[in-house]
């Protein structure tokens, strides 16, 4: 077994010099050297952040930095109940300050690699900020045994792939294969009122696929576009990347969704919409009926476009859902839907449903970015559809999620004062928001959480500068009730103690 | 079974006014009408362009074109040796100039989309040029019994889902599966020298998604690069979609590859260069050790960076190959494989290695762009390479297509005069260029030879504008002698056909 490392294990640690600067950045050094050096190996437990920030004498925030961003690098792991640890097996050398040192390299990239191409410093934080959670709660869209359609889809696969249609074959449409085409097209116009032919459908690897189509396709460099505030940073990191980081305009939304009245006067220029309609995100309810005239108005007279974002329409708990834009204006909306949050979202298969004039563009900017959806996979989810199984699995997968979102709703409660922390009701989705006290840092809670074993992301980074409220995404699928409401215990703990360093 | 149609079952080619301007067009239209109005019906055989052109009084490269447009779309199919068919099944309302009319739309739609995004025209086009070929010889990489790896294929996968790793998880790593990566990086380094840890291995949906992240991470907006000349259309297409279109350097290329000095001279500034050095495309020759030697020098010392893209480096048919580029230099490489051309394309799996220092840059850009692979067929893969499965596969192919080359060449010889069509040597790859006397249109050739039901894709649009040579890609995987030898012969008939309207 993996022994726990006294801080008197670990030599390297002594080379800490406060007047150098960024302790917390000495520290994590200091941590990979001792593992190049084998002072520490894979597996061993390291001293809890208490006793280690007591012996280097720095304060516990320093080292909870370290090891907050050692474990989002794959370098350490948190382990429930039993603290933090090295990773069994350490990752390759890509990540960011890997342990470069243990193989030896040419002088130049130790100094730096001269000339690095000006995009990838931003595309780096990129992918530092869309990081995988560690699938432990509240990691949203994990599948698990209760929700996973696991077996159902595998035997069938196994089926349609000895039939012929999903076997190895040449280079596919790349609009998607035309059954999955057809069955998606049946699916939206039942389930959403969208109103489409199979011609119009778009099979893309998820909706993160068809966001970055979209701003493709709809906007030319500088072109004015509007995002809602706050919104998935999936969708304005998108933007951003794509040319548009001046002429996004950030629009508020209300009880009522996106604030169509403070978007024609921010930006009466924009060239189309990005919204979340059904579901707000992060925030949760729907847009109004009011509004979802407004904004098709807005895009009818100015013949902007809209981009409809129905990401996790099928978990509607209670009530009658709003038609879809799309359903209203089809000739104005591209409407966004997936597969992966509902099935598992390894599959990376969802849709986009454009507007005829718009399908040949979409196809164009498809192509360039990688030829076709994968072929096997799309034959077995068209069957899948086909035979009803995805109706099934949706009946049963929103009664689990009811409960197990009642169920958090009710422990934070009991667990947290309403003055520090509160969720807002909502009625939708696999994830809610935890909001937090206005003087707390939800970046520090996020990364305290995971050194506590538990998976959040924070809600500040969603707004535009200056507009931000603290509070945690919560994503409630995935995780047994007893799992959940022990990080839920674990969360309130790190929230408490965040409160005593924020609000005293 | 469906009938021939006569001229006259056709009363909506009555319609044809030559007054009116674009008679092909006009011809389109009235077909299309036909069909909605049920005088043509699905399956339906045509008249004869010859036949169709003597009736109406127009040219027979009229009806070649409109007949060959409509073929493009789907709409109608060429059979081999029975003519020009109705689809059996049409395609969706989506193609341009589909029959809108059979279901009625809003007066807006019928009077053009107001307000088209600017940028959809130039992705419409892109869709167009990059339409799949039907899968008939000489359409590249289409994969047969004899070289798809089929059963392997579907009994290893069987036996990967049902352990687990392939089974329906949450989101994966944007990088792609460890044990992938870790594959991937055994196989480039044993098979093409190439020097990689797993950590700069990056799964993507093959060379395209490739070509489309490394012209994102490495060049910023109006930065200069060069692309070869002639190059693969989905590397020049890119690098204008992304920004580049005035500032992409077309370098020519000789009999050593790519002219080092030239690109300097033409593009001193440039901050990368994509080229194909093992196997030039579309011309087929390696880069010369000499050419290696220069490019490598100019990244160094401008601190550019270089694509190497390796698309079909497992098909050489003798002879040692040069290392890689990346191998002689990997801090300044971004080196692009592919399993799609060697397996079969529906896969969507290849890889890019690169720098260490660019690796999280890469990852952020995909993220933005569909956040990461599939699972399973990763894992499938992953099992396949490493239980010895690709080199075995490797071994056959190669052998089939070795014969198939000499076979298609010595039918194309015989066939044709030199001075009208002749093959260059090269000795790698699953394509060979047919080129064709200078005056001779060769995308005339490719749409003539699409009503013959031969696929072939013309080399003109790969040149930049005014140094085209005409030329045919004809891809020899994925067929049979027979059926290619059959195919050659009706190509033949084609050129020999357009030579007397071009060379007379």
């Amino acid at each position: 077994m993996a022994r726990t490392a006294r801080v008197a294990d670990i030599p390297s640690l002594g080379t800490l010099n406060p007047a150098a600067g960024n302790l917390s950045r000495q520290v994590m050094r200091a941590l990979r050297e001792a593992v190049r050096k084998g002072e520490l190996r894979a597996g061993d437990a390291l001293p809890s952040t208490r006793l280690l920030a007591a012996a280097l004498d720095v304060s516990r925030g320093t080292v909870l930095g370290a090891y907050e961003q050692l474990i989002a690098e794959g370098f350490l792991i948190a382990k429930p109940g039993s603290g933090t640890c090295v990773a069994p097996t350490l990752p390759g050398p890509h990540r960011a300050e890997s342990p470069r040192s243990s193989k030896p390299r040419g002088a130049s990239e130790r100094e730096g690699h001269p000339g690095l191409p000006e995009p990838a410093a931003s595309f780096a934080r990129i992918a530092a900020e869309f990081r995988p959670l560690a699938p432990v709660p509240f990691a949203v869209s994990v599948p698990m045994d209760l929700t996973a359609p696991a077996d159902v889809w595998r035997k069938l696969g196994n089926k349609v792939r000895a039939k012929g249609p999903g076997a190895p074959a040449g280079y596919g449409d790349p609009l998607g294969a035309r059954p999955l085409r057809e069955a998606i097209a049946h699916y939206v116009r039942m389930s959403r009122s969208v109103r489409c032919e199979p011609g119009q459908v778009i099979v893309t690897s998820g909706t993160q696929q068809g966001l970055y189509l979209a701003s493709q396709v709809l906007l030319a460099p500088h072109d004015q576009v509007w995002a809602e505030n706050p919104a998935y940073r999936g969708v304005t990191a998108v933007l951003e990347s794509t040319g548009h980081r001046e002429t996004m305009v950030r629009v508020p939304v209300d009880a009522e969704g996106i604030d169509v009245e403070a978007g024609m006067a921010m930006g009466p220029h924009a060239r189309a919409a990005f919204v979340t309609p059904s579901h707000q995100y992060p925030l949760g309810m729907p847009m109004s009926m009011a509004r979802r005239s407004a904004l098709l108005e807005w895009a009818r007279t100015r013949h902007a476009w809209i981009v409809e974002d129905d990401y996790d329409s099928e978990l509607r708990y209670q009530g009658y859902p709003f038609p879809s834009l799309q359903g209203l204006e089809p000739e104005r909306v591209v409407y966004l839907g997936t597969f992966s949050k509902i099935l598992f979202p390894s599959l990376r298969l969802g849709y986009a449903i454009v507007p005829d004039a718009l399908v040949d563009a979409f196809c164009g900017a498809r192509v360039l970015m990688d030829r076709h959806p994968p072929n096997a996979d799309q034959y077995v989810l068209a069957a899948f559809l086909a035979e009803g199984h995805l109706e099934r699995h949706v009946r049963r997968v929103r009664n689990v999620y009811a409960a197990y979102r009642a169920k958090l709703i009710e422990t934070l409660g009991a667990l947290l004062p309403d003055d520090l922390a509160w969720v807002e009701p909502g009625d939708q989705g696999m994830h809610l928001v935890l909001w937090l006290a206005p003087k707390i840092d939800d970046r520090f809670v996020a990364a305290a959480a995971v050194s506590a074993g538990v998976s959040v992301r924070a809600v500040s980074p969603m707004f535009s500068p200056g507009t931000a409220r603290p509070g945690l995404v919560l994503g409630f699928g995935g995780f047994g009730h007893e799992q959940m409401v022990e990080a839920a215990r674990r969360l309130s703990a790190v929230i408490v103690d965040a409160a005593k360093r924020y609000l005293r």
